[in-house]
């Protein structure tokens, strides 16, 4: 027997036991009820891509991030280069298949709930295996894409027990236009975003300090402008005004009648977003008081189909951080309602081992009138009871060789100590007692 | 634009649309309902493996095909061997993770359904991602874990409409004395035994010439011997009489109390299974005429969990294999039960660009009221309505200038062609029509 294994999960994975597991199932399933009421519909795609597909879509960082995997067996030797890896985003291979099953010039709404893998370095509420909650419309014009985006989000996030709810939103219209008048080299452009994208995580100072080091004479203007009213005077000057604030009001306008009226809008001139993908509108929601990490984001894009699939469509859409969420749930107090039951589970203990056969039989017939049961390990009987306590389990059964012969089972409630004989030749009314308890 | 990219998933992985991925979620919904009756707790782990953890484990030809996954940044450039793998089972990684936490001797039951991945060679009917739903019993003596894990698993298949199902049994017990009798050497059993697996397979001849190949006298002899009534005539004879027989009997004894009535239980001396860790009593799940391969399988393995976790245990499983039951299913022509409803979306058409505010917010307040609403992509009235022919929807509300000004809408229905005015004035009366229809 070898001894001293290493057993925890690979870094920045996790194994999930049934409370945490019934956590997540309920919100996945909550979400999933929600983008269907939307009108989206369920794609899935494999954890596995092509490596071409996924490289040079997501940004030199993004790159170094892609788990690799190796070829297998003859083809190894031909050639030893990593050709397939995990997905990175839901997004990306969404765009793949759709194309593949020709769905992207037909207004399609897709959601897809599951996995993906970065090979970030794991920290605490970092993780390398980490859960999307994503709805794209796909060839939907703008601000209907916008606006079914963002309600059905915001939908999903009330659902699950968010509450004060604010969604930043921008464009990469009125970034661009930003830059026009700072005088930012298209060079520099995507540095000085990659900055102001750290404006919620850091101190205004921190991101002043990278945005001036941008060798660009703009850059340093910029930076001498961030102060914490910034934004602000933007919006209240006409410094921005134009076409680009116009389709800006246009699309917040419509998010605002699809969204809740709680949702508070805080439109953001700032706002970057980190994904090279985007090309209009950007959003972002946080909660009140709550971490300075978005927990769900999104906007459109709507260059990546031709890049990754060869195909023109124009395509917005956003994503939900499941880990983020149920971290605020959980500062928030609010999974009571998302806790498991155990106490539906019959506890049925095995009296001794010639009972076995007997028992299993009359574990067949409770579970086919619906009951959930549990047939107890053996051992002394009050052992079992406390297994059954453990378990959560709140009802044991008891049948021993008496009960047998009497056509009985001894039903004992864990909770008051309560023990009786209840006939089993009507078994049906057994079980209407032990759903009734 | 790129033009002509290759947008397929990877060999042997597959994209699921919503008809398809429907489908396989009623049928993971129902086999998770069955396993929790049973008393079983859902555990997930990661998609990822350290790679120690995993090979060894699965014999050889197992060994070959695991998907490897590459260091990422400073550590691929201190050593660039694999160190992460894509988990071949659910079996192993549930060992590892029930001993970090410390679940594997209390009695715990755990199931799980979820995708893994095998490097196979890809061929219509298998995958390189396939999905697999798991059940296992810790530290739970004989027959009772047998009885269970069959019991579970046959309930599984039954409540997914599988019908004339037949479970073939034997014990690792049985084998060791059939080659005991055959004077096969301790050297070539395991030759052997890979041979034997394959008489569901491959007609006699071939399995005949493959076991006379093994240089052994013993299996020669044992080539000699296999015609078709061989098996019959090992249990009609006392030449398998003994304690492992006795075993065998006990268990199947129990195996046939917790199973339906209908279940044709088939001891069956010759089977092996392939899987290196088995020790015990060992199950295959057919279908009457079905395809030769099994849809279920399993057994105890009591020394795996010293192997892969430094922890001694007894367990006892078995795995269903989704993929395999639905193209079952599919040939048994019961599928219509899980297919995806989608009537009950109402098409909401977008009148006109000028409508959208208005349409937006009274496709909230429908949402809010609980109906499932798409929101048309706009363009000609004619257009949207075929396109919700298209998805399934059968009723499509139409709200433009003169419908908002009366405050109502137009309701149509695609079915009969049907058209009435409803009031919005009473949204509830409105959802209760939409509802109702």
């Amino acid at each position: 027997m070898k001894k001293e294994k290493n057993n925890s999960p690979p870094s920045g994975t996790r194994d999930f036991l049934p409370r945490e597991l019934h956590r997540r199932r309920q919100a996945a399933g909550i979400l999933a009820d929600r983008f269907e009421r939307h009108g989206f519909l369920p794609v899935e795609t494999p954890a596995l891509e092509r490596i071409q597909t996924l490289t040079g879509v997501y940004g030199d960082e993004g790159d170094k991030l892609i788990f690799k995997i190796l070829p297998r067996g003859q083809q190894a030797e031909l050639n030893p280069q990593p050709d397939l890896a995990l997905r990175y985003d839901l997004t990306v291979p969404a765009v793949r298949a759709l194309a593949e099953h020709d769905l992207l010039q037909k207004g399609f709404r897709r959601y897809q709930i599951g996995p993906v893998w970065r090979a970030e370095r794991a920290a605490r509420g970092r993780f390398r295996e980490f859960w999307q909650c994503d709805v794209d419309l796909y060839n939907t014009p703008t601000p209907l894409a916008e606006a079914e985006t963002v309600a059905a989000l915001e939908g999903g996030l009330r659902d699950l027990g968010m509450r004060e709810l604010v969604i930043s939103v921008n464009t990469r219209g009125i970034l661009r236009k930003l830059c026009d008048l700072f005088k930012i080299s298209e060079a520099q452009r995507k540095a000085v975003l990659i900055a102001l994208d750290k404006l919620d995580k850091f101190p205004i100072p921190s991101v002043r300090r990278e945005i001036a080091a941008i060798p660009c004479s703009g850059a340093r203007l910029l930076a001498d402008a961030l102060h914490p009213e910034f934004a602000a005077e933007l919006l209240d000057k006409d410094t921005l005004d134009g076409p680009e604030r116009d389709e800006l009001a246009e699309i917040t306008e419509a998010v605002a009648a699809a969204a809740s009226r709680d949702l508070e809008i805080s439109v953001n001139p700032l706002l970057a977003r980190g994904l090279d993908y985007y090309t209009g509108f950007i959003f972002e929601f946080h909660t009140l008081g709550g971490s300075t990490r978005a927990i769900a984001a999104g906007g459109r894009y709507d260059n990546l189909a031709a890049e990754v699939a060869g195909s023109d469509c124009r395509i917005c859409g956003g994503s939900i951080g499941l880990e983020r969420v149920l971290d605020e749930l959980e500062v928030q107090d609010s999974i009571s309602a998302l806790d498991p039951p155990a106490d539906d589970v019959v506890h049925l203990t095995l009296f001794s081992p010639e009972m076995l056969v007997a028992t299993e039989q009359l574990a067949r017939e409770l579970r086919d009138l619906g009951l959930k049961v549990y047939v107890g390990r053996g051992g002394k009987i009050g052992d079992q009871f406390k297994a059954a306590e453990r378990a959560g389990h709140r009802r044991c059964l008891i049948y021993g060789p008496d009960e047998e012969e009497k056509a009985v089972v001894t039903l004992k409630d864990l909770e008051t100590g309560a023990q009786s004989e209840v006939s089993i030749s009507d078994l049906a009314g057994l079980v209407e007692i032990l759903k009734g308890i």
